[in-house]
Order: C-alpha cells, then structure tokens, then sequence
C-alpha cells in the first residue's frame, strides 16, 4: 500500500505557486459554501514523523477564513484525556454545521505499538479497535460530515534527512524526539505497522488518500486537489438534497428482553422497612464508591422514564451518601442551538465521566428513540439508525472498562393522572407540570411501543435495561439502589 | 478573628439530627425557589486541612436535589489551569442561574504562602490580588449571584488529633501530606497568614462566616443556619424586584485616548507596496509567534468595527502564516441559552488562552457596551458598570503576562453604503448581507457615540484601542500586522 506511491515526483516552489494559485481561490469559496450549505468537514492528517503534516496543514489553510476552522494537534495525550474511553476525545472536538476541523494526528495511530507508551490501550479496546473506529467514522458520515484523511508517506532516507537537518539546528532541536528516531531505525516495522493500520482502516466511506511526501511542494498540491474534489461533491450532493436512505432494519437482539408489560406495578414496601434498606444500601453504595475512585473505574447510570414517576426523588436517594465529588448528575433537556449544530450524541460524550467518577443522566441519549422519534423530531431512518449507534456507544464505554445502569421508571396510566392531579393540587409542585407533560401523556400508546422496542433493541449483554415498578416510589428507591450497589460489589471484587 | 469563636460548642449527634431535620426541609424547599426564581447561588468553604470541609459539603447536600448543584474540588492545579490567569480556573466554574456551585476551597488560598508550591502567582498577580479577586466577587454580587464563605477553623491539638487517626488507618493515610503536617507544626504562622486572607477579603458583599469546626455536627448545624438565612433574604430581595441602581459615572481615564474623529481615513497604500510589506510583516509575526511559545507568553487581539469594515479579511492576513496549532479565533455571536444564563464575561473567560497561545476575537466583551447598549439588551446601570468590569478583566490578564491588543475597523458612512451594495450585487458575497446590517446602520450615530465612548473608557496602559483607517483594505492590514509584530517583538525581547 505504501510503495511506489507517485515516488520521485517533485515541484520547485515556483511550479507548486503556478499549481495552487487556482485551486487557492477555489477552496476559499468552498469554504463559503460550506457555511453556507452547514457542512461540517473533518480532515485527518496521519503519517511518519516528520513527513510534513504541519507543513501541510498550513498551505491548505492559507486561503481558508480562520474564524470557521479550528486545528488540534493531537499527539499529547493529557492525563483527563487518558481517563476516558479513547474516542472520546476525538468525538467532542467533532466539527459543527458549517466548519472545518483539522486534526493532526488522530485515533488511527493509538493502535500501533509505538504509540501504546503515550496511550495505553486495554485488551478489550484493541480488540475491538478497527469495529469502533469503523462505527464512530460510519456515524459521522451518515450524520452528513464530510471525511476527508490523508497519510503522509515518506521514504526511510527522506526522513533520516529531515531528522539529521532538524537535530542540526538548536532551534528546532526539539521537535525531534527519541521515539522519532526510533521509528526511523526501525523503519521496515512501523512500515508493516503502518500498512497494516491503513488497511483495516480504510472504510469505504472514509477511505485513505496516501500522499508521497518526500517533496512537500507535490504532496500539499495533491492534497489541495483532493480536499477540493471531495468538499465539491458533499456539497453537490448536498445541495441536490438527501436521498430518502432506507431505515435499516433494526438489530436482532439475543439478550433476554424486559418489557414494559412484564413487572408488577402493585409491587410495594412498608415505610419502615423502606428506611432499614434505604440506610443500608446507601451505606453500602458510598463504600463502593470509594472503591470505584481507587479502582479507576467509570460508572454510567441512565434514568429514563414516564414523566411523574419519580425520577428525581429517585436519583436523590442514590447520591445522598456519595462522596459529591465523584459523581455528577446531568439533567437532559432540549438541545442547545450549539448542541443541536453538532451529531446528536455530541453532547453526551462530552459528560462521559474519567475513569473512578460515576455521571448519573437524567434523560439521556435514548431520548432519540423516545421523544424524537414519536414527536418527528427526527426521522424514521435516523431513529432506526440510533439503536446500532447507541448500542455501539455503549460498547465503547464498556469495553474501557465503565460500568453502565439503564433504568427505566414505570407507572400506568392511572398512576401518573392521580400525580399529575395532586402536582397541580400543591403550590410547592406546580412548578415540575407543564402543558407539555399533557400532550405527552395523549400519546401514551405512541410512547409505549417506542418504549418497548427500545428495551428489545438496546439491552445488552453490557449494558442492561431494567424496568423499575415505579407506584410505590420507595420500592422504586430501593430497588435501583440495590441492583447498582449490589452490582457495583460484585463487579469491583 | 479566628480566636474564641464558639469554641467549645458540640452537639452529640442526636442533637445535630433533631437540629437540623426542619433545616433540611427548609433547605429543599429553597432549592426549588432558586430554580423558580433562577437564582445563581455560590457556596465556597475554606478552611485548615482536616477542619471538616468534605464532610460539611456532604450534610449541606443531604436534601438537595443533586440534579441543579454541582461540587468542584479546587486543590490539585491541573496544568493547563496553571498555564492560565489564576481567576479562570473559577470563573468558568460560577454557576449558572437556578444553580447552586459549591467550591470545596478556592481563589481565596491561592495567595497563602503555603499554596504556593501548588499555583505560582507572578509578582504582579500577587500585588493585585486582592483587587482582582474584590472585583470578582463584586462583579458576580451586582450580576446577581449569591455568594456565601465559610471558614473553618479548627484548633492545633484538635487537628492534630484528626491527622493521628487519618494516618493510623491505612485505608485513610493517603489523604494526610507533607504540607498538612507542616500546617499543623507551623500552626502560628499558619494562623497569621489566614486571619491576613481572611480581613482582605472580608467585602462588604461577600464577608466571611467562621465557624467553629472542633466539633463537625455543631459546624454543620451553624452552616445550615446560615446558608438558609442568606438565600431566604436573596430570594425575598429578588422577587421584591430589583432596586433601580443608580448608573455608576464612568470611569476617569488618563491614557491619551483615540477617537473616530482623529483618524485620517484617506491613508491608503499601493498594491506593490502592501504586497511587499504583507510579506514582510507575516514573515516577523511568524518569528515571533515561536518566541511567545518558548517564552509562554499569551496574546489577545480584539477586533471590533463596523459592519463591511473587514474584520474577517484582516484577521485572515494576520493568521495567515501562523502556526495553526497556537492560535485560535473565536467569532462572537449573540449568545447562546446557556451563555445567557451566565454572567456576560463568563463565555469570554472560557476562551482565554493558555501561556504561549494566542486568541483572537471577531467581536467580543465590547458587544456589552456597543450592541447591548444601543438595542437595549441590557440596561444603563449595566452598561455603564461594563466599563470598569472589563478593564479590571484585561488587567487581570495583563497581570498574568498576556499580552493585549484592541483594533476598531474604522470606515466612514458612505464607505459602508458602497461595501453593502457592492455585496447585495454579488452573488459569492451575498451570504455576509443581512437585514440587521441595513438596521444597524440606521443607528449609525448611536453607535458612533458608544464607540467613542469605549474608546474613551477602556483604553488604558495596558490594553490600549488603536482606531484603524479601513476605507483601504490593504493599509488596514498591513496596520494591524505591523503593531502586532512590532510590539511582539519589543515585549518579547
């Protein structure tokens, strides 16, 4: 994959000029259509040290207005970003409607062996490395970003020369480390590491463009007529308007189902026994905690459920005897314009908690499948779709090693008219009751399928649903608090 | 202050639960009525190792809803916290409206010597420090936010007596360091240097509350107290209506200041000669960019101008040989729902950049004392009060070592009535042309005084306005380039 690569071609500075005069003043008015049409384009630059990247990432944003583009470099890992699952660092930095991002460096190196010293990987992660990676890129594509990577290649003695000219000056010293030279003694391994890599990452929708680099004037000219040929096309294609995609069907799930109508609504507790349990489980929970904070791992606990029943009393009682400064709670209401300029899970990666805190969302991503699906917020292609990308989400979570709580709070129909009543009966309460708890509860039925496929489509093996029989709020209480900290005990002996 | 205060005082636990059972009933209810009342609360506990902090924090949140507060432990200093001015770790973390923000200590230690070792504060920071962190909490009071302080004081022995019984239990020894035993060997000078911090910030607005903490259920109790009494008169006060506050006069301003009206708007340069120089400037702007790096200097360059005047080109050429991966530019829009429910620096503060970075605004903080006043987006009091906050804001970061630089875009009426008519008649420009910019410049004379009047107000020493002649394009960014690099150039020498 990486020889004979275009090798030997090579532009004078005054030929590269004559080269991208044009193709300058193209892409700066593609950037004014990507504005204008909200395209968000995200270009990736891999390749060996000092094959050019920064060079390159520089001539192609020379045209380019900086108040829509934004460049990471991302080699260093810092410690808050070694405590999350390893996408998600990429995930927030994400472009909105209408930007450019450019990464220097991305997650496709964090699989090769030198890299392992910057981020280490767990057996789990590596494992499933290239179907995660494949499914985050997959996502993005299909949410409408453009994709656009390159590979800077450059031969063994190309970059012996450029290591021997950077280490001769004191200037740039620096910038050539040991593990640099390292890959440059060992070039014929990273080569196969390399290959490797860019085989298994070379997704039909974001496919490698590999540029030889040995002269840095042929390879931005060949990166300039890429990116300019692949933003055209998003944006014709844009403009053309989205094809009507197919909902793909939904997954085939082999984990055992709870459904909505399987629990016993009349389950209860006595009140003096709720408080022999309440103190107890929480007792237990806070010590637990202290061993997730020593142990590092992340706990992710997701309340969904009817409205009125009883989520946020809920949610209380389970933090009350945690140390606060190892959980956080999230309280989930309509995007933001900023939020809603992003991929709908955006915001939720960017609470996925470091490893040894615990983030409790009320609502939460499953608000795809739930109210967007039923009210039309989204359409059916896009829900259907969310089920294998929370599903995959969750995976990722799991796989670095997070524990993760899905509990959905159940009450009838009955049940939720006599609180709703007794809401708007008591000044103190009418604050929680809106119009809109009214409208939702019309479309109870609506609600109720949608429910109910989400627990068929989303329960998995890792990630578990559980329908908490919610009238008797204390049995409700005690029962979350049971199955986490139980849970939570076993997990972390 | 930090003697005979209560001391003594115990209650068994017994005692403390019959004490506080109706506080913390009490408590909850007002939780609800600072979200009714969108009422921003900020609790900050400081106090010596071991007083009880944590475990006060804990019996504070009891009845709370966890879902509208949010604990923040500030000891540990993350890097890139150090790498910014020493407020910002704390303005980013203010709470938002309806929300309780609980500091687990704060800015307050940051000038204790024993912290030192934790976050260094320059020469400057130091000298300033209880200014800046005066007009801190001032500017959060008059926004609206209630701020309450707790000191807990506790007596040598009995803290003592608390690092014996961490350390003599392995699961709890880790929390005891070095600089806590010192604190405890070192008591009187400790105590010396805390009753110092203590009297300097004891404002009128924000004074502290200190408490007896040799006995944590007579501490809690007593904060509860407090911090019920406190919200109780804030939230009476807020639904009272808020006070006409007088509009404080403007600030005297001794800098020789720019007006509109001094510059002459006929400077223009030949094509030849702006390329040549373009060249020249970009080339010296790229040097010193690397020098900032070394040297972990931070830069910010305000643009501000009228409508067409050319903001996004000049900034371009100004950018257009950086280093893409040291400076970011940030487009100002009107703000968004979570940005509105903060104070109106608060999305500014977020943007600051780390040493060595540099960070341009395409508008900014101005829009207080420029859109906000003419439309009547905030009131007069408000607007007039801006001028001091924001020049206390870039004095902080003078004092931080950033270096400042504010440009307005100057062109005349006429210049702006050719520039929007020449956009409407070209389709690739059009997209910049809204029905605001014909409105805005209805309000042309308004502006005009408002301008002036920033002009006059903030331009201080160490972030002076440089009024920029923009009728010419070219002259305008060879202007810019060339402060820029040239005062880069001097400051870094």
């Amino acid at each position: 994959m990486l020889k004979n690569n275009g090798a030997g071609q090579k532009l004078t500075h005054k030929e590269y000029r004559s080269a991208v005069k044009d193709l300058e003043k193209q892409l700066a008015e593609l950037q004014r259509k990507i504005i204008e049409t909200e395209l968000p384009v995200l270009i990736v630059f891999e390749g060996w040290s000092a094959s050019g990247k920064g060079a390159c990432i520089s001539r192609i944003l020379y045209p380019l207005d900086p108040r829509y583009f934004s460049v990471y470099t991302l080699s260093k890992i810092p410690e808050d970003v070694a405590m999350r699952p390893f996408l998600w660092n990429y995930w927030i930095k994400t472009p909105s409607k209408g930007r450019i991002s450019i990464f220097d460096k991305s997650w496709h190196r964090l699989i090769l062996p030198e890299q392992q010293e910057i981020r280490r990987l767990s057996h789990d992660e590596k494992k499933n490395f290239y179907y995660d990676t494949e499914s985050f890129e997959s996502q993005l594509t299909e949410d409408g970003t453009l994709i656009i990577k390159f590979f800077l290649h450059v031969s063994k003695s190309e970059q012996k020369k450029r290591f021997d000219a950077l280490t001769s000056d004191s200037d740039t010293k620096w910038r050539v480390n040991k593990n640099d030279m390292l890959q440059n003694k060992n070039y014929d391994d990273s080569l196969k590491h390399f290959e490797n890599m860019l085989k298994k990452s070379n997704f039909k929708f974001s496919g490698w463009n590999i540029i030889n680099s040995d002269d840095i004037n042929y390879a931005a000219a060949e990166i300039y007529k890429i990116i300019i040929d692949r933003i055209k096309t998003a944006i014709s294609k844009k403009t053309a308007g989205t094809p009507i995609k197919e909902a793909p069907a939904v997954l085939k799930n082999n984990t055992a189902q709870p459904r909505l109508g399987s629990v016993d609504l009349n389950a209860g507790i006595t009140k003096s026994e709720y408080e022999t349990q309440l103190r107890h489980y929480q007792k237990k929970l806070a010590h637990t905690g202290y061993k997730l904070y020593v142990k590092r791992r992340p706990v992710i606990i997701v309340y969904e459920g009817w409205d009125s029943a009883g989520k946020g009393g809920n949610i209380r009682r389970l933090t009350q005897e945690l140390d606060p400064r190892g959980y956080e709670v999230t309280p989930i209401a309509a995007p933001t314009r900023e939020e809603l300029s992003h991929h709908y899970l955006w915001r939720f990666w960017r609470a996925v908690p470091k490893n040894g805190h615990t983030a409790i969302f009320d609502r939460s991503w499953y608000g795809r499948v739930l109210v967007e699906r039923v009210e039309g917020f989204c359409t059916e292609e896009q829900w259907r779709r969310a089920y294998k990308e929370i599903n995959d989400m969750e995976a990722h979570l799991y796989n670095h090693g997070a524990v993760i709580f899905k509990f959905w709070l159940h009450i009838d129909k009955d049940e939720q008219l006599s609180r709703f009543r007794s809401r708007e009966a008591d000044p103190s309460k009418q604050y929680k009751m809106t119009d809109e708890d009214w409208r939702n509860r019309e479309k109870w039925d609506e609600y109720e399928k949608a429910v109910n496929d989400m627990l068929e489509f989303t329960s998995t093996e890792y990630a578990p649903w559980t329908v908490v029989e919610s009238c008797d709020k204390r049995y409700a209480r005690i029962k979350t608090l049971k199955i986490v900290s139980d849970t939570l005990e076993e997990k972390l002996k």
